[in-house]
């Protein structure tokens, strides 16, 4: 087993928290969680695609939180009576007609009133499309949120099935438990629940023409652009941050996300990116000797004594992968590590550079590392690691010689082999081209669809499987040089750059064009 | 139960026959099968709506072929050689990830090679999507057929799953059996085999840059509209014929197919009309008398005696919608029976009149007339029943009180307890327009989705459910005003008249106009 085969495919989403403002992380978003989860899992690849709060550096191995204690009681009490969570008897299987596929399960789902115009004025409804994650009951995106009182929008959240409380059969262990009650778990499905909960939040509301928007980060972004490709007629339009939608069936190259993070590190500083190459050897090097993971647990400073190089490895890998994924602009993680990296460079050796460059990513500085942890995998592990073996097949290798990282191409035969083993069921790769599209997008779309936005921050390895070029006047690649994964779906802050208040800017305003436009329409079609 | 009660939904479409030329017709189109399987299935309405031949007026009580010797000859040895036919192992669950839902079945398809100008050049692909019935072998469809020389163009031929060959579970009788069986016979299903079956082709043919077009009639219709847009990265265009897909959850109004029927009497001739009004009245007064049927039976030379007067008027109301719904503007058989009733009523009464209309109808007169079949019903009752009773849940009654026939409002509730006992699962009269849209059809698409035609003649009662009105430059509305159900599917013919030569002329110049523009497009992304 090479180390990158225990490493594990995620993409979270953000969820903002607003006990804690800034960002919510539930607990498999530490470093130690996943990387216990591996050894417990051990799947391919991991790929910490988290998105993140634009507000700091997700820390991976623990969450630490500065100086938002302040924000953490005003977000908090005034989020609190806005909130309201419902929950929808949602069809089990939308697409069959068995009985069983009659079963019902609740759905949650949360609104926010505060902002809504009311029916009558046809007002907005901004809608977020839960991704791979539980929604919690005080949820907080910012692009929503910030957005909602201009537009007079109502703000919904809806949760992905099987996540949270929207689990199908009682339980997420008795939903996960087999093949069959595992069977449902899929985003035709997930989608198919968000129409529903659309169209029964609008009949509620007797909202009928009120113009939806639906927001959604990674994974989420996917839905949303599938979503207004597939339900045109329940969502006039869609922003899709950060959504890898071309890493199907070899659209997109199969080693994009390492060559971004490649890229990130090389364009940062070469003699970082070149001292981070050569650490693999020499950890190898050492590895191989009779003590060698004592030599190597020693000078990481680990908290128990290394079982394996590849631990240190992928958690180091894992640092490399989520600066470059999330890096945020105002801190410019990417350069803090790298600047220590080299700076150490005339005082120690390869690995006293790469240590340093740890110490300066953990900046409260650890007593030791923690690499061997030993955390049980939740929902989120479970419920992707799942997603990503039958349906959502991502063939993210490491092929180009160039790379920070050791060469590790994906062998779709491998993994296919493993999923079958895993799950009792065959992935099917080709699927999502199938049902969605992918291949020749712009010839297939130019035409045909409208209303989306691709946003993308080009800091992001996501970013190699993103629409980067628009496809017409209204399917609308927005991308920003600095950006990271979903940055634009977080909060306003006064010490945001000014392209991210420009990209977000440009965001609502595109949207603000749609709601427009429809209500023009709308009036026109009355008349 | 009033007699309306007992009759069925029914749409089939037009599947040409080479042995014929004129039309193939299965089994269960003749009228006897249809009113016999009316008692086995005893469902709610009847609406004859087979897509008929251009070439003759469909025969229900007996099928009669005239003077089309010569080309049957013809059509069938030059058209055996250049038929194929496939079978795809078709997944049985697109959307589920349960182990069952692995099991494949062959779906049978025909090619027809003999135009195909070959992969390199980017030679379309007219595909015919099969809808509620079985795929001959020796199938023509005249419209793609006539018009594929000068595309060179692969015609593809692919039945629907259940019906013909294409059953998942052995027989027809295995895979209908129980509610487990028949749950995955549905059109989102179906549509998603289409996409398999296309996407199949085109990697066997080496054909990825040739653009598809699908074309369909009737509940096919529905399924190429439908296709165009859930699946826009496979077929570039659609044609839509005679598809009512406004006539779900109220978007048509539900009396729309009689009044049409109503309008085609009466503007064909007021006293025509007057006279079958009064007609029902005329059969239930006597049919109360103690020896009524007795005197019913020896007026309309029934074969039998007739146990109920229902029969008598089910078969006078399925003359009536079927001459309504396949008029031939070459015969103009509305007005053949018209001329007849109006012809006697100074000779006889108004049942004499209305047998006058039964025996020009029925032009090869007959020495008894068949009104208690005793035939079982075929795969496309049984099918289609359970279609209409699950998803594809049209609410079609007469409301009105100028109608042709006596008024016979639909009842939702007492429709979907008839199902569910029937079938023991409830249906979705809602899903439908979840899924594909309908309401606020303008608003909806006219920015959004493109290359579709809607086409529909205004004598055909369904197109009370159609899309009459262009909703963008490129999804078009063709109406003819004396056209019927699917005749712009059907075979040229020296007989044609002018306005229906155009139609079909105007449909393959857009369609014309769809590949050459995306051939241009594709020239240009290769640049």
């Amino acid at each position: 087993m090479i180390w990158l085969r225990v490493l594990r495919q995620v993409i979270f989403v953000l969820v903002y928290n607003t006990h804690e403002r800034d960002i919510y992380f539930s607990r498999h978003s530490t470093m130690s969680s996943i990387i216990h989860s591996l050894q417990w899992l051990s799947l391919f690849f991991l790929f910490t695609s988290i998105c993140v709060s634009s507000l700091k550096i997700p820390r991976f191995g623990t969450f630490h939180r500065r100086n938002h204690q302040q924000h953490q009681t005003i977000f908090s009490s005034q989020l609190s009576k806005d909130l309201k969570t419902f929950y929808y008897m949602q069809r089990l299987d939308h697409f069959n007609y068995r009985p069983d596929s009659y079963t019902t399960f609740p759905q949650k789902y949360i609104i926010n009133f505060k902002h809504w115009g009311g029916a009558k004025s046809n007002a907005p409804i901004f809608a977020y499309f839960g991704p791979e994650q539980q929604i919690p009951d005080d949820i907080y995106v910012g692009l929503l949120e910030d957005n909602a009182p201009k537009f007079n929008a109502l703000v919904v959240y809806i949760e992905h099935r099987y996540y949270g409380k929207s689990t199908p059969f009682g339980s997420f262990e008795e939903s996960m438990k087999n093949a069959t009650t595992r069977g449902y778990f899929n985003s035709a499905q997930a989608i198919a629940d968000y129409a529903d909960v659309l169209l029964h939040i609008k009949q509620n509301l007797s909202a009928q023409h009120s113009p939806i928007i639906i927001f959604g980060g990674s994974y989420g972004g996917m839905l949303t652009s599938w979503f207004r490709l597939k339900y045109p007629h329940i969502a006039v339009g869609a922003l899709a941050s950060s959504a890898p939608i071309l890493y199907f069936d070899g659209i997109a190259p199969r080693h994009g996300y390492f060559y971004v993070v490649t890229k990130d590190f090389k364009d940062t500083s070469e003699s970082c990116y070149n001292t981070i190459r050569k650490s693999w050897h020499v950890i190898d090097r050492i590895a191989k000797k009779p003590n060698g993971l004592s030599i190597l647990s020693k000078r990481f400073k680990t908290c128990k004594k290394l079982s394996t190089s590849s631990n240190l490895k992928n958690y180091l890998a894992s640092i490399y992968t989520g600066v470059a994924q999330y890096n945020d602009p105002r801190e410019n993680t990417l350069k803090v590590i790298c600047d220590a990296i080299d700076g150490a460079a005339n005082k120690t050796d390869v690995l006293g550079q790469i240590l340093e460059g740890v110490v300066a990513y953990d900046w409260e500085k650890q007593p030791c590392y923690e690499m061997e942890g030993n955390e049980e995998p939740d929902e989120t592990d479970i419920g992707w690691a799942w997603q990503t073996c039958s349906e959502i097949v991502m063939p993210i290798g490491i092929d180009k010689d160039d790379s920070l990282f050791q060469p590790e191409p994906f062998n779709m035969k491998e993994y296919i082999n493993y999923c079958q083993e895993q799950y009792g069921v065959l992935p099917q790769p080709h699927w999502i081209t199938t049902y969605y599209g992918g291949p020749d997008l712009k010839l297939n779309l130019e035409r045909f669809a409208s209303n989306i936005i691709f946003s993308n921050g080009l800091i992001d390895p996501y970013s190699s499987a993103g629409v980067l070029n628009s496809i017409s006047d209204s399917i609308i690649a927005l991308t920003t040089k600095n950006g990271s994964h979903c940055l634009d779906l977080g909060p306003e802050d006064p010490r945001d750059p000014h392209w991210l208040i420009t990209q977000r800017n440009t965001e609502m305003e595109i949207i603000k064009g749609w709601i427009d436009k429809y209500q023009a329409d709308l009036r026109n079609s009355t008349k």
